[in-house]
């Protein structure tokens, strides 16, 4: 494979990877939630668990890729790696910033670690506070956007989804040497212009340009009670994680502690029309998580369980 | 083997697991500061980095065993597996007092993770402040004392010296059985007494008793500059771990960041005439930890190196 093609390739990924999909009670099957969107070799960290760390380094993931961490809520399953990682980071020489965005409740986490361990932290550490109760947009860049998804956990919990920006179709090159067309007038031609030969033929856009590639998405809710509601923020998302603590027996359990079962995850997964699910945060007293996954799949077939070290191709 | 002989064996165990014994900097190789010295049964946790919970879970030691925590210092490599620790310790149920001795920075750690986490937490959580200057007794029952060793590190750091008290010896249920000794006077023969038989006959104390086995300790040394001025504390300890983060060709990097060299230590240990050596909290730039081995044991051979899942039983 030619190096152009390979980088096209890494370009264009656009991929989840599990650090940790547990719950707050520790067992020998998970670690504490923590995942990687890899938006073309772009890192965004989603949620930072005790030992997000040490599950990058398995997975061969360079933390000195994350430019921006998304914090659901100051539970210590989401945050307890956060302290470990801002040190690291230091330590491996970092001069980028980082960027933190979460509840208010992360910006006093963080005070508190700058106050005590890293006065002397030699990259700008920076903390945007995320309203918990608006769905808005939260950031920006080149090639994608993040909004927050309200949720309602026991204290103060936002999602995150994540869009890539539509693309501009594929130039088809072949038909540009037909007809001669200038280097110049490519940029044109990608952004909807048609071309005029010299005879004054016109041709369309669509004959010297291919689709590009439909838009992915990814939503990220966890820790949330079950909300029909959400349906309409994650409309058609190409990939929806969703929490899945409890197996639909323990529905009142669930309500009570403001989680979600995986008939409820996969309820709003279906009503959604998502393109597929993946169940996680899953409570540690569940020893048989097939049984979450069939009854996950009995309402929404495409559904995945979540595992630490599992990489979705998001497409 | 029959279950009061099992009993006894693991009523007398003395042993050092340990859970992590790398430095700040994360490795693939090592976890950070962490171990558990058990002491016939009773768990004592000796600082607490990132993962430690994962490593009681992978070497099968239950945290319902650990009463007391004692802590270094405050940098992030031993203390950041405290947060998630205290957590999960509520979550599964405890009630019994947990206690934690430190540096006061560690009672300022605690004061913020319960205010902001564990408001609600169901057991007792104590703080013990250590002055990191003195060699004093800082705890004790019925089997051993802890006292605290001055180190010196960047932050205000301490060691803590394990010493079994002294035990009394064992009787020989032979001569007791010969001589018609009643079960009442067992109690007095073991605490010293002699035993006078009907007619008159003195029988020595050390006819009567078989000596108890010498009391054992240990002494934990980490993080620190090298101290020569420590071998009259630790003087003779069963086994000493120190750490040992350089070679001794960066002697000059251990002294400015306030850290020992394998030279050092071994040199410590070969002074303080100690029984076995056990370095650890290696620089992650170190690739071949054998090289810091053969450092260490050219001044005093009877060392190891430290390891995640090394058991090492202090004889």
């Amino acid at each position: 494979m030619g190096r152009g093609l390979l980088y096209f390739i890494l370009a264009l990924n656009f991929e989840l990877n599990i650090l940790g999909c547990g719950s707050a009670k520790p067992s020998t099957r998970h670690q504490p939630s923590a995942q990687i969107l890899n938006v073309r070799g772009k890192y965004f960290l989603i949620d930072c668990g005790e030992g997000a760390q040490t599950q990058m380094q398995l997975m061969g993931l360079s933390m000195a890729n994350i430019g921006h961490v998304f914090i659901s809520h100051n539970h210590g399953d989401h945050v307890f790696g956060l302290p470990g990682l801002i040190g690291t980071m230091d330590l491996l020489g970092r001069t980028a910033e980082l960027h933190v965005h979460g509840p208010q409740q992360i910006g006093e986490l963080l005070d508190f670690l700058v106050r005590t361990y890293y006065a002397d932290i030699r990259y700008p550490l920076l903390f945007h506070p995320v309203d918990t109760r608006r769905h808005e947009l939260i950031y920006e860049d080149r090639s994608i956007t993040v909004h927050s998804i309200p949720l309602e956990h026991r204290i103060p919990s936002v999602g995150y989804l994540f869009r890539e920006k539509p693309r501009l179709p594929h130039i088809r090159r072949e038909m540009i040497e037909a007809y001669g067309i200038p280097f110049s007038q490519i940029n044109n031609i990608k952004a909807g212009a048609s071309w005029t030969t010299e005879d004054g033929t016109v041709i369309p856009h669509e004959r010297l340009t291919s689709p590009a590639m439909k838009p992915r998405s990814y939503a990220y809710c966890s820790d949330t009670v079950y909300l029909p509601e959400l349906k309409d923020i994650i409309e058609g998302v190409t990939l929806l994680y969703h929490e899945a603590t409890y197996m639909h027996e323990r529905a009142l359990r669930a309500e009570q502690t403001r989680h979600t079962t995986a008939i409820q995850a996969a309820t709003l997964a279906r009503d959604a029309r998502v393109g597929r699910l993946c169940i996680g945060h899953f409570s540690a007293a569940i020893k048989d998580e097939d049984a979450l996954l069939r009854e996950a799949q009995s309402v929404f077939p495409d559904t995945v369980l979540a595992k630490e070290g599992l990489v979705i191709d998001i497409k």
